[in-house]
């Protein structure tokens, strides 16, 4: 009998163990901090939104809140995607869309945000886990398929269409390159990263005022090796946490100015490590565009405009620089034309196919030559991007 | 004793459940990936190094593995430093020294790293173990402790002096805010945000040939409230994961930079997220220098430049903008002299005490009107920073 019972205690006691450890191991998995109703102010250390609500009393932000009303869809959570969708995680996004079809490997450990013991997990899976652990607020839409099928298309457009916060409303902004933004009249942002991995931009597209993807070349590295073809020779392109975790920033900035209207938001803004050189620059649609959709999203636009003569999307009109060039495209630039156009060139020793975005102008040249060499070098690049 | 046999039975189960739980639960733990002898280039998706090994084939860094070697300490795991360790961590550098005395908070989630379940853990702690998981490869020392106590500054410094890979050797690089490099004859970079979270810089300084803090006033914000006394007053400073998050990587770009050997290292580059405004400058160490460390270094500096006739610490020479002015500094300048003056001031509506570092130069403004208010401005600044 004396066994029985130490018996049946030892059981007990194996039991509670047991429930206990199963209880730690679902903490540590989902180790969610309590959802807040209303973002506060109050400066206490448990606040996560004190920083950010701070904003309103520096008098850069006015309705700091507002934040949760927007939605953004995020198309590739890559070395700039995923550092995108955690700072507005972070920043308090009302609902993040998520888009990829991609699995995290350990090649990718050179970039910020995913860590090894993901390895295997589909990108969104492994993200919207992050991300909701970081801040449970936020609402979270992820699909693990490639945009470009023509099913996940129709989805694609359908969620980007009616997946707002409520069901049935358009997201407010999507977050990297997606032609069809134009055909829906959706304003979208673009970034992108060069396979030498020390340059990258950002652009805004509102379609029918700022140029497109046809309008004119997106004055950046537009190499034609896709990845696939890189890794069945054995290469790679390069890649940085440095440089993507910048171009995420300054995605992600131009995204809260645009969306909670501060600052400056800039059109087009490029960065080049090698230099620390920034040109910034702002490009009408093309009337003579050959996407006929952003010929109609032109038309449009001009028709709204002159309906509401004082519609003020951008905070500071700034000085038109030049005119009348061979796309019919409107610079209005920091940078002068000719540095715009040295900018693209000429090109260090680079393996085939691989094209800086743009260097700094050399001082002194022969302006007439640099000229000459760019223009070819831009066609090219145009040529390029047509046959995409 | 059938009933017994089935006691014995059920216990042998749970022992097994248990130690598959606890398993379980450490693996999740200390999920780290196996260390990497040497770095390979091979393009599999295993290697969490080919995309940076890929630097070398396009040509933009000859020896890459050399990060191996080299030790950087950052001073301060916050909004900044985290990042920055982290995109270290994640680039393969040698080893780290993190110094900071601080707690992770809830409040400092609109930052990217910290996540909420590391809440009231040390930030040295939190810190190294998220890195060691992401990357085992690198060294870690870490020091929870606030290194302006004499006692502490001490163990500091000798850290400093000989917390090098091997054991005696000092570290390579100093990333923060410590005055004492100047003593040391340390290299260290230094960044900052500003209080309205919208601009920030960062800065290289080579005792005795830069110039120091006491050389120059640091053209960024110097807002003469600290954290505790905002705290206090129920206020806090702003931040943004944005802002943070293009400081850290401008600042880990410059040291890859520095210490690889490519592109051109920046001495001061500014960040004005309101205008995407970058202001870049070198500034030359200030002969008539309060500081007598800095002077020795300086003296140093000259009869080892007069021994080598021909050290090349950067890259490339930039042309002398200014020779002279009222603190004996060569500014050598992308923008001009006036440009940099009118990027401290004016400043809008901000609450007492709070600077903004730099705006653009109004176009078409009255320079001769705008001058003289900066001019003021940039006193006031050397006056605060002289008291600190």
């Amino acid at each position: 009998f004396a066994e029985r019972k130490e018996l049946k205690l030892r059981i007990r006691e194996l039991e509670n163990e047991l429930i206990k450890s199963k209880q730690k191991q679902s903490d540590a998995e989902h180790h969610l901090r309590p959802k807040i109703d209303q973002m506060s102010a109050e400066v206490v250390d448990s606040n996560p939104y004190s920083r950010l609500m701070a904003l309103k009393r520096m008098g850069i932000v006015q309705d700091y809140e507002k934040i949760r009303s927007y939605v953004v869809a995020v198309v590739g959570v890559g070395g700039v995607g995923s550092v995108t969708a955690e700072m507005l995680t972070r920043c308090g996004i009302g609902k993040l869309l998520l888009f990829d079809y991609d699995k995290v490997e350990l090649a990718n450990m050179n970039r910020l945000f995913f860590q090894p013991h993901q390895a295997g997990l589909s990108k969104v899976e492994a993200a919207e886990h992050t991300l909701r652990n970081i801040n449970p607020d936020v609402a979270f839409e992820t699909h693990n398929y490639n945009i470009t099928t023509m099913d996940n298309f129709t989805h694609f457009l359908n969620r980007i269409s009616h997946g707002g916060l409520e069901e049935g409303k358009p997201v407010d902004l999507v977050l990297s390159c997606v032609e069809a933004c134009n055909e829906l009249g959706q304003i979208w942002m673009e970034s992108g990263v060069s396979e030498n991995a020390v340059s990258g931009h950002i652009q805004l597209i509102i379609p029918g005022e700022t140029a497109c993807f046809a309008c004119a070349p997106p004055l950046i590295v537009a190499a034609n090796i896709d990845e696939k073809t890189l890794k069945r020779d054995g290469v790679c392109a390069a890649s940085l946490p440095t440089t993507m975790g910048v171009v995420a920033g300054l995605l992600v900035q131009n995204v809260l100015k645009y969306l909670l209207g501060f600052g400056t938001v800039s059109y087009y803004l490029g960065y080049n490590a090698m230099q620390d050189f920034f040109p910034s620059m702002a490009m009408k649609a093309n009337p003579q565009c050959d996407d006929r959709h952003c010929r109609r999203q032109q038309d449009e636009y001009k028709k709204k405009e002159a309906e509401q003569p004082k519609q003020e999307v951008v905070q500071e009109e700034e000085e038109v620089v030049h005119e009348d060039n061979e796309w019919g495209i409107e610079l209005v630039s920091e940078v002068s034309e000719a540095e715009l156009q040295d900018a693209s060139g000429p090109v260090p020793d680079l393996p085939e196919g691989i094209t800086v975005a743009y260097t700094i102008p050399e001082k002194g040249g022969a302006s007439g030559e640099t000229v000459e060499e760019t223009d070819q070098s831009l066609e090219e690049l145009m040529a390029q991007m047509r046959k995409m």
